[in-house]
């Protein structure tokens, strides 16, 4: 049975294969000491000009979130994030299980603005009782989010300013970044990116690659010891290689752009087959999830037919069900899913 | 300047310091096991008429609720706790600290539902992604709540339902426990708390002891080698006797409770002193804890005479403060108050 | 039956009692924010002569070495520790709990030496595997230590030298710091204590108070948010007035060290009287803890008589045991252990 | 310049790269629920011939160790190791970070014995403070040992033994199982491992994959919620096919010990060599990694031709260094290490 369930269903882009292949027998160092990181590593912060960067590779994305956001928060500080983010809901209290709060704040989309964030700030500091509540320590964003939608270059940048004026980071968790950055309806550059957050990653598991996301410290921000750090959290890769190679495909002659284009095409085309035949959607999700509001009953007779992912009840007949596309999908299986719906 | 800022504003009850005093060169064993902290416990069996309750005594109550989450929940569970709940709010991340998600449902004057707990629950548990959050692992409350108000034997009992059900311990933290019995708006007895909740504590820090509250397990379900879990948190007090003698004291002849109708007594007198001069009740609190509706300018005026606590704000006008009585304020502390505001 | 147990047997010197008693009325602000609290702190900035320091004071010892601990420590740092020191011990993992490693290094009679110091760090330093282990962040000595013996003034300069070399803080366990210094055999004021050491508790659980110890942050060095870490720790007393008056008590007019010197007279009486009846030391403690080698049958003699602590198995036959006295301890009870001998 | 730095200096085996590649874009399900990895689990359980065994498969060993450790440990437990045993000295302090002290006891070459372990836990019950110390809740074994060595079946048993007496888990670490169970000089099966021990992981990162380790839960033991377990670690890989696949790969027609006695003969090779031309072993390793006592400045001449691993010191002029082998190793690599020296 075909399958829309996620954007992680197959294995790597063929190329990313292949230079692992290529590179198979050469020799090379260890926890990401080795060149093809840094060779990674170089062709990261070319990519997004900014030349200070540091840049560290881990396999997965909660891994990525949570060796982030607990190496750069004091004891005592917490985490902004959507109430719908990721590290909200969706990590099994990884973050918590590092001992930081998640202070979830209200979205909407899965966005949040910089007037909720700054509204969430000045209501702090201006409590009585604030040393007795945990410290907003850094604000989390993820885009595209997890309902697909991204933030446009102005929202990014009024993030970044409030974040700037209460000195705290702007981290964007970045597992779709590629998505987000190849959507036809965004204004938002890789460039801008680096340029507004303090920290971001940049998903590979997602986009082309077995495993992998790219930690990128903009500004010149990587805790001390960061190699520690990560090795405490058990995230240090004994073959860093397996990352480093990764990305250096990916970033060599934007394969990781042109990957991610290829499902934002498939992503239209799913989009546009569903609205065709009368589909309602959830949100108008401008990335490669996609998201419609569908009867128990269609929904019963789909599964059959293909896989997808049930998202929540919308009431008490229909629920929010999202189809995914990827680099991997095909336009043969987009064809045979519009057959289907 | 008198202050009703809270209810721990003095030392201890003159009984209990009086007991401290004359059992002062007694030696005693350390770390609780003292024969004082037995005949305490004996007594606090006897009232709750649960003889099979064991009973632990701590320090502090965000102590108190750490070490019991920490120890009852598994590492992949949370505590489901009323949104605005001491937990989720005003512990300065004490959960989290020790690895664990506060799960915040909205609450309604301080208080959660058997329903609201049920549906949560149902949705967690008909949820796909849920092996990917956090699990509802107990349910806390606080009786009386942070805004003072109180849950009814009827509402314990589905919540105790609910929680049984789906094999979670009820917890509820009696930080101010006395004067939720106390009050004359309840049918909530100390037997009733002991029958429907897993574990309570009886707070003793806001009700006539320096420092202390104390733990019950209530369904011979002590955490093993709890004593080693005490300690690891840093909680174990070298000299138990502290705690063990105030216990004892304030259950010996209904201390604990008289001293606890005092607060209730001098609570109602503030009420109808504000009331009759036209102030608005922001809940109408049975209990210690009396919130009023009050203009900035009259907040201004009274804060050179008398000390409260500015508790959130109301409108642009206008914000919330708590008045808070004790087993040690004075009927002249309240005619004072009165003759001020 | 008269006990030797240990120096934690008896409530609180009674002129303590006494300022608990006189002061119990008088409202005061809540968690440390005092003035009892504000007033001790000056009394101890004025008797180490470090108008700088920064005092805050916590219930039990080994919540104040996990709340220093953690507090000054990175997370991927950790502490050294004499093998026989408390921390590394008997805190139940109170320090592996909040997430830190304890480097055990080899001790003598409980003392560490600048020179194992270096030796560690170095080895440490020059490990081509350092990223891989934790990091040296801090030195723990209890002084006394857990065996009573003493640091000297040149011991404790050569150990301060070795952390200033290295950039870390040199952090004294303080819990039976009066008895330290008021013993016949040191060179070590509490002034050379400040100079030293970056941070240091004044412990009085087991010098005259109830419950209590007293942090002092000697170089300006307190972590930022102090307060929260506290609450997050569970270990911010609401009723900081409980520890504040009892300190101010012992820094009023010398109790502290007078009632310590108390303890001094009552431990050379019991060695002597051992020493007499041609007892073996252990280790020739010039504290208030006395560690004999007694025969098994004779432990088990003077167990009906009178209660101490088996510390260690000596040999087959022999056991070290430790008899304790305090700020408590009277000249009767001496007497008669020495009858009983 | 070659390279006997270590054993994870090259990418996968080429028949583990091929089944990557050939499975690529067959759609699998996330987080380890693929039929890769269900097909993997099929072929170790009947590999051990233990049918009830639950295996899962991670990506690194100091996040196995740290997963596994923290999962079986009630948080008052800590886990007695070898004190050079990898969790107690090369893991940047991974279990500490989790909450858990690793009790180190003494070893040689690398083991401990069930005497020592016996001892321990006799120490441990017989110590009257106990219930302050760490409660030993595991036995964590390394086979081979960080120093190439291994257990006898006797050992094993006996080891086994003592954790059952005590009813405390065996936990072996297996990160390079293949290179222990093919050594010459073994008696013990992987169905003697998967008898002993309660849990122990079959390395792949430096046997033939990627990366991966696959934990194997012998006695109908895994944690309740693993899945969420392994989560909040961030150690859950959203592509679990990639290990699925490996696993599935190098454990169809016994590649992984096909490959495992490869390194073992290249070893022998290397042990050999530098015996005939005198050199001296440090340990008698039987496995792939071998140790070898050389002089500073031979070390300095060496180390401009061939990279090997500086293990510590020896003496003031002689160091212990090693040199491995792997699958990977060529006899081309071996004859020019052996000109060299």
């Amino acid at each position: 049975m075909i399958s829309f369930e996620n954007d992680y269903l197959e294995g790597a882009h063929e190329q990313v294969l292949k230079r692992l292949v290529e590179t198979n027998r050469i020799q090379a160092a260890g926890y990401g000491f080795d060149d093809f990181s840094a060779q990674a590593a170089d062709k990261i912060r070319e990519t997004i000009q900014c030349p200070d960067a540091t840049i560290r590779f881990l396999v997965g994305g909660t891994q990525t979130n949570q060796v982030v956001i607990n190496s750069m928060l004091k004891s005592y500080e917490g985490v902004i994030s959507a109430d719908t983010g990721h590290v909200a809901v969706h990590e099994g209290g990884a973050i918590e299980f590092s001992g930081h709060k998640v202070l979830a704040i209200p979205s909407s989309e899965g966005k949040i603005s910089a007037e909720g964030v700054e509204a969430y700030l000045d209501t702090f500091y201006s409590d009585f009782k604030r040393e007795h509540m945990v410290f907003p320590g850094m604000v989390y964003i993820s885009h595209p989010t997890e309902y697909g939608t991204l933030y446009t270059k102005d929202e990014l940048k009024s993030l970044a300013k409030v974040c700037k004026k209460h000195e705290i980071p702007l981290f964007m968790d970045g597992a779709r970044l590629g998505y987000g950055l190849m959507s036809e309806n965004t204004d938002v550059t890789i460039k801008d990116v680096a340029n507004y957050c303090d920290i971001f990653y940049i998903g590979g598991t997602k986009i082309g690659a077995l495993c992998g996301e790219a930690i990128v410290f903009t500004k010149n921000n990587e805790p001390k010891n960061f190699t520690t750090i990560i090795k405490h959290h058990g995230a240090l890769l004994a073959k860093g290689r397996l990352t480093g190679i990764q990305f250096l495909e990916l970033f060599t002659d934007d394969l990781y752009f042109k990957i991610s284009k290829h499902a934002i095409d498939m992503a239209k085309k799913v989009k546009k087959g569903f609205l065709d035949k009368g589909y309602q959607l959830y949100f108008d999700s401008p990335t490669n999830q996609q998201f419609f509001v569908i009867s128990n009953d269609k929904i019963k007779e789909l599964e059959q037919k293909v896989k997808f992912a049930i998202w929540e009840k919308y009431d008490d007949n229909h629920r929010v069900v999202r189809f995914a596309t990827s680099w991997a999908t095909t336009e043969e299986n987009v064809e045979e899913l519009l057959k289907l719906i």
